[in-house]
């Protein structure tokens, strides 16, 4: 029943997200561009940092066209990493959601400019001329370009290139991690709650919450790397193996990986629950979607 | 007299964003990224954006901090868009600036790193947490975006790509450099003004200005690529007509190229004198500089 209501309601938030970046995503581009980030952006991928903004946004009962916003900017922000991150200088990877990636459907000149025009749009995007509080553009442009750069998705994929056959820790691990995937989907979070009106004591709550489930969501991807194969994924499976990156899985163990994975969903909930908010069931339900996910 | 005082005005005015530039740009950034940073934005570079916004936040009398942030900003852009376009896969060039381009210089992968995390950081650099007005703040990050994204900068470098062995009659080559130079020039100068209180027709007469500089910018740019040499320029000289790229010397000639990028310092002038604001002549005398300079 709660199982049921869930999926109608992501269903119905994933619809959303979808018109609104067939709308905002330009078809008309010069020479091809929006082609490319079209490509890149809609019809694919499991959109959990749009679900978590806007489970975040209800969870303060937050201004849901701000959000919608914020769901679309964090999403062509990710979408437009792994363009880039698909590129042959970097992963060098040919398959991403069950399609050629970008580069080997457009190239790889139009690749790079596609995720460079990507990322400007998501600042684009939260910055309407009417309709958002000009204050709320400016808290929401912050926390995406902190969540986005050196310190954080774009610092870990530095790291992650640097790591390629070092021996890292799992402090190391953790704290490429965590810039490289975690403090995205935690600035999703950080993103819908902004949305609203809360206390710093809900912010913190929430905070940990996205910090606890940025986590988890790498650990079960490294798990999901070694136990599933590419037609599940969508993308080159055993490819972290491949390319001797050090994984959760391998300085870990697959058991020990999966009792953390455990653990990490034990914190998220208990954050919760610290928040005192009300109505985090979607954000609960979205915890257990991460630890629970098949691909 | 009036010489002196502009080249002491501009040395001030670019000793203070280079030193804002040096305590934005992080050090410390993971695994080398914010030296690679660092070595694609400090201490070089014309920096002819950071002073028009400089000199257009002094026309309306603007909000010092935040002009200095907006002049970082479009610098960051700037030269993150002459990273990533330097690539192999782009321009495939090695010399920028008198030095080694990021790419050879630190690898593809972290080139590419390092231009989108100064993407990143200059949205970052706009929105402080205090010190400049958040409507204020939102504003200059909806300028910022639409000038580098898919209908500015980022198309303008599609359209450049898919035009190289083509004819492009004049007006298809003025849309291409407005989107690729001239709007991230123009914005610059709308940014500078936004920092402070003006009416529209003086807004749209520094549109106006700023649409003329930054056209009359690339036609004096494919004048030196014509008549100057590498040593002179910091960068490979003659690499348009090499590559079969059509530019305004190829289309229109080298006499009336240069008579037309006399016509535009016109239009510049004219429309300062047209926007009712007193205090324009660094504007004026940034116009004259873009014109007369050789490098």
């Amino acid at each position: 029943m709660d199982a049921a209501r869930f999926d109608a309601w992501a269903q119905d938030a994933l619809d959303q997200v979808e018109t609104a970046l067939e709308r905002w995503v330009p078809e008309d581009s010069p020479a091809g561009l929006g082609e490319a980030m079209r490509y890149a952006v809609l019809g694919g991928g499991k959109r959990l940092r749009p679900l978590l903004v806007l489970a975040a946004c209800e969870a303060v009962h937050g201004h849901r066209e701000a959000a919608l916003r914020a769901a679309c900017s964090v999403e062509l922000i990710h979408a437009y990493s792994l363009v880039h991150d698909d590129m042959p200088c970097m992963d060098d990877d040919v398959l991403r959601r069950g399609k050629p990636t970008v580069h080997v459907a457009f190239g790889e000149a139009q690749a790079m400019l596609a995720g460079d025009a990507m990322q400007a749009l998501a600042f684009e995007v939260l910055t309407p001329e009417e309709g958002v509080d000009a204050s709320l553009q400016a808290r929401l442009c912050a926390l995406l370009a902190r969540s986005a750069g050196h310190a954080g998705m774009a610092g870990g994929q530095a790291i992650d290139l640097a790591s390629v056959g070092q021996q890292l820790d799992e402090a190391a691990l953790c704290d490429m991690h965590r810039r490289k995937t975690g403090v995205l989907l935690q600035a999703s979070v950080l993103m819908g709650a902004a949305c609203g009106e809360l206390d710093e004591r809900a912010w913190n709550a929430l905070a940990e919450y996205g910090a606890a489930i940025g986590l988890a969501f790498q650990v079960v991807d490294d798990i999901l790397d070694v136990t599933q194969d590419s037609e599940v994924l969508g993308k080159t499976a055993g490819k972290d193996q491949d390319a001797n990156k050090p994984t959760y899985v391998s300085v870990l163990g697959l058991e020990p990986a999966r009792r953390y994975a455990q653990a990490l969903r034990g914190q998220a909930h208990a954050a919760l629950a610290a928040s005192g908010l009300v109505d985090t069931s979607r954000l609960a339900q979205l915890a257990d979607k991460v630890v629970e996910r098949e691909s």
